[in-house]
């Protein structure tokens, strides 16, 4: 499909600058834009490529003034990143998307599935399972007894949900995710090896929660695993047992959080970071990637390095950490001459 | 189900202080007890909420005395984390069991397989395969040609498990984990690419393993990579080739583990803790949170940071870390001083 | 089946040193060695071993002259490594290989597949899909719509591949591997949450690429995330949206590529590294395990620590780093001793 500037701007309230019949059939990146394209300028790092893109138009923030010759057709917007997930989220909804149940799959009698969904080949609901409406459940999923799933929520291929965990509405899980495996809890015994503590409890997903590829979550020894409304983590993650993660809070990948631990509202937590157990992470904090954090920040704090500190004491530390050599020699001059005084 | 204070104190040879006619039907964390809830104490941590809990019964060590009125009725036992455990698992067994074989699972004609076993549908059972007595093979499991998998053993939904290696008896296997895929070899040629080094060994696990959900163990190149008895792997931990772990050594999430290095008998190893490749780590050692291991340690060994060294010593001189500005500062001033002298 | 020594130092063109008449039957490590087996010393660490082995054979480069009596037959080749690589390679080609189509898979109508393919149970074929000639596919794969998978590529049980993407030929992707998930893309809102941007690009892995078990890269947000020829991913990594990945690099266990990063070509990067997003990595850059690389360094740089800096001002400052509560003693000392003066 093929897109005037014209069209474009009214959709998004824009002002056109530049030929408003050009038209466009698809997104690039302001850096890769090819004719017939239309990207973005938001990020001020990359205003350099405006001024050489191929892309036909241009969505920039209203706010933007080239201060050369431009070839494309601006289209200026509040707020240019907004305008164009937008567009992309109106041009995503238009693809083709999956319906109705492909065969074989298996779907237990005491299973309840609301109307409008997909279920891929290969896909396992088990017994007493319930499935609200509008679900896209891709080949090879695995729902265990008891299992919730609600409305508008997509489970991407492999998806394997333990018994009795709840998943809320308008929720997307990768492929790969595990949600409910056991919590690692053994007792050790005298005789030096484990026994297993089990593990009865559950996770509970609130609503437009998204959960990438690979993450796994642990069910509760006893209660529940709770990520709560709006929750968003990324690949590979590791939740534990017990923890709680509040509203809004974003995790980047591969970062661990241990048993028990609870995470406040909208925190933004890197890449690799680990968390330790059983401790209390407040609302609005931001840990950096590859920090450990083993004790109970300030609300608001910016954490960085492990064990973790203030960001801003921890890239001043880092600095002088690199000429501790140099620092080494200077001391042990100035004590030799000391010494020799 | 219900039970009564005096059925449990039974069951445990525990001592009823308080209503032995108390009933519960579920467990509850002490902090978050509900009336009709049985809990527990067993760090001292936690000790404030036994006067505040909703449970109706909280089992606790047979020395502890209250100092405040309390509510609920105790049930005092020598060890209460042992007693919560064996409660548990007397009422996890209770639960109805999957058994039998569903339809449609892919069971090679060559395969053997045990009595009383489960086999989940869309199960994949290879050429040669041999499986025990009283086995569960959830949904989306693949075993590929002459597997071993040994009596009692459980396979979650989606394990993945590679021609020729071998489970023990009593181990879980958590979903999406994967045994047996190739080692990561490569032998680098003369035009700056590389040739693949075929990985023909395969991986030998023990009696009584837990492997985590997501967790990845590669086969040997030659021989065998092998994970001994009572071992016990978190989620998401690499086990390179040919890596050994020895008896009752426990591992925490995103831990990984490099070739051919051997870990002895009953470790504790922490979270996204490396380990480099062709080292040994002698008995009882622990390894804290983050740390990375590049050379053999002492047995008893506690180690922390990257490069590791001992626990003490690195949070010493973390404590340093953090106040390195100040450090320089000072010495500069000290510099200064003297040189004007 | 059963080689002598001769058959084997002709076909690696090798001298032996021994009884020609000997024969083995598998292959060992040389530190595990067995009578008619194999082995072979590459690596010199391991020359103390070829004294005592009870390998039949063993391949040695031919500048090894033992300066002790040997039991074993040796084979004298140039290169002792690619020897063996070339023996295990014609050794794991005469191992039966799966092929046909094994029922129940599902096979969308308009998929298009080659000759001589293997397709295991319960795999996945949607809409459109291409499949080149002596594909691979095993048990539980799942290929979106429009996927293409070129000549000789192997996808091991679990793979799931996303819509529209794209993997070269001779290519091995191992279990539990996720290729185009979404990448993690989100607007932050006035209300203080997330409005999902749509990802909407796809990955596009080159020929002749191997990548582990549980590694996950995401499809980009436009364009493409490229993983090019010759590239080697270990388990468990992560790689996230409009990643570029030259040809030859090779990345340990574990490590995540953050958003848009470029690395170039013969890149070694080890294991746990965390590098950031939106920076270039030069070609032939080698990064030690655990690194964390925040900027862009220089080509050929060799990198460790967090934050990364030249490996060699790493290893120095972490020497005085464990020193660090001497040194302020001895710079508490000097400065008492000074302001006594």
């Amino acid at each position: 499909m093929e897109f005037t500037a014209t069209q474009i701007a009214t959709l998004l309230n824009g002002k056109i600058e530049g030929d408003q019949n050009v038209t466009v059939s698809k997104f690039s990146k302001i850096e890769e834009g090819e004719k017939g394209s239309i990207s973005f300028l938001a990020n001020i790092k990359y205003t350099g490529y405006i001024y050489e893109t191929k892309a036909s138009i241009v969505l920039v923030n209203d706010t933007f003034t080239p201060d050369k010759p431009i070839s494309c057709t601006l289209i200026k917007v509040p707020d240019a990143y907004q305008a164009i997930t937008k567009l992309l989220t109106f041009y995503n909804q238009n693809k083709t998307e999956k319906s109705g149940i492909e065969k074989p799959s298996f779907i237990a009698e005491s299973a309840k599935i609301g109307n409008d969904i997909y279920l891929g080949a290969f896909a396992y609901i088990g017994n007493k399972v319930r499935i609200g409406n509008n679900v896209k459940i891709y080949p090879h999923v695995y729902l265990g007894d008891n299992v919730t799933i609600d409305d508008n929520t997509v489970l991407y291929s492999g998806v394997k949900v333990y018994s009795d965990c709840v998943v809320g509405k308008n929720c997307i899980i990768h492929a790969g995710a595990v949600i409910g495996s056991d919590g690692f809890g053994f007792a050790p015994t005298e005789k030096g090896d484990y026994n297993k503590i089990p593990q009865i409890g559950n996770v509970i997903i609130g609503n437009s929660v998204e959960i990438g590829a690979g993450t796994t979550i642990d069910r509760a020894t006893m209660g529940n695993t709770l990520i709560k409304d709006g929750v968003k983590l990324d690949n590979l993650i590791q939740i534990a047992h017990n923890v709680v993660i509040g509203e809004h809070t974003a995790i980047a990948a591969q970062t661990g959080i241990a048993g028990s631990t609870k995470i406040g509202k909208n925190c933004m937590i890197g890449g690799q970071v680990a968390i330790a157990g059983h401790i209390m992470i407040p609302d609005n904090v931001k840990v950096g990637a590859m920090a450990g954090v083993a004790s109970t920040p300030k609300e608001g704090a910016i954490l960085q390095g492990s064990p973790a500190m203030n960001y801003k004491d921890f890239y001043r530390a880092s600095a002088v950490f690199k000429i501790l050599p140099d620092l080494k020699r200077q001391l042990d001059s100035l004590t030799k001459k000391i010494n020799a005084h």
